[in-house]
């Protein structure tokens, strides 16, 4: 058996514990912070058969995948104290840090 | 050296540390949510000497082993709104899910 | 690549999270409580090349060594309800626990 430890944006984890759920992978998630991601970060550990680690990667892929989002940027004001209106702008947002390890024994009680 | 990772049940949590210390098992809990178990888990870590893994298990099993519990069940009101004297209720508590990894160097500072 | 883990007390994680940032070292902080430690601790969570796990220990050394404190013992009062001054008291602060495991994939999502 194989433990991965998915270190994923807050903002992806609620949608990543669904998904694993709907696709019978048992998932733990550890309260975590700052470091690989930017701030707010959830680790996850799995427990899965060797067999199975490339499934439990590719949903981490799926959901945690870089992409770019166009949020608000908040009103600005100029020098004369005109309100500049707010407009779209890109940002990078998800990703995912995943590490597998070998687990030696498994047991459940 | 050997990393024991162990999810368990809360309500099991502070007795199964408690136990640890009393046999001289160091041990440092993460704080968890869902996944393993259900709602309120805690996890577990333990480095512990390759000879020692067996006492380790048997001491997480022997606290949080799966167990039948009576509880009693809320009152409930029947279509003439007259109460129903509550009534115990069998449920299932306890379980872990436990890992066994290699350490390959451990050092205390 | 390697996965190293240390358990360090509260009052270190801050530095030393200060500490990995300014030497490149890329952490992730879960929160946890007691047992390898007195009460009060972080685990760190680092995956880094085999050949920087001595630069990571070192520097795990570096900030959180166990050393000496005086901090001043809270005032007293005798028999007589005369307060006594208080006075400095040497204590013993920091410590670590470090293990090192294999990671046998790594992934950057
Ligand atoms: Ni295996
Ligand atoms: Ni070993
Ligand atoms: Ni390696």
């Amino acid at each position: 058996m194989k433990l991965i430890i998915a270190i994923v944006q807050d903002e992806d984890s609620k949608k990543l514990n669904e998904t694993f759920t709907k696709n019978g992978v048992r998932s733990t998630r550890l309260a975590s912070t700052g470091g690989f991601m930017r701030a707010g970060n959830s680790t996850f550990i799995v427990g899965t058969e060797n067999n199975k680690v490339d499934t439990v990667i590719d949903i981490i892929e799926e959901v945690c995948k870089t992409r770019v989002q166009s949020i608000m940027a908040p009103p600005t004001y100029d020098f004369n104290f005109e309100m500049n209106l707010n407009y779209p702008v890109d940002v990078e947002v998800g990703g995912a840090t995943v590490f597998v390890l070998d687990i030696e024994q498994f047991k459940k009680i």
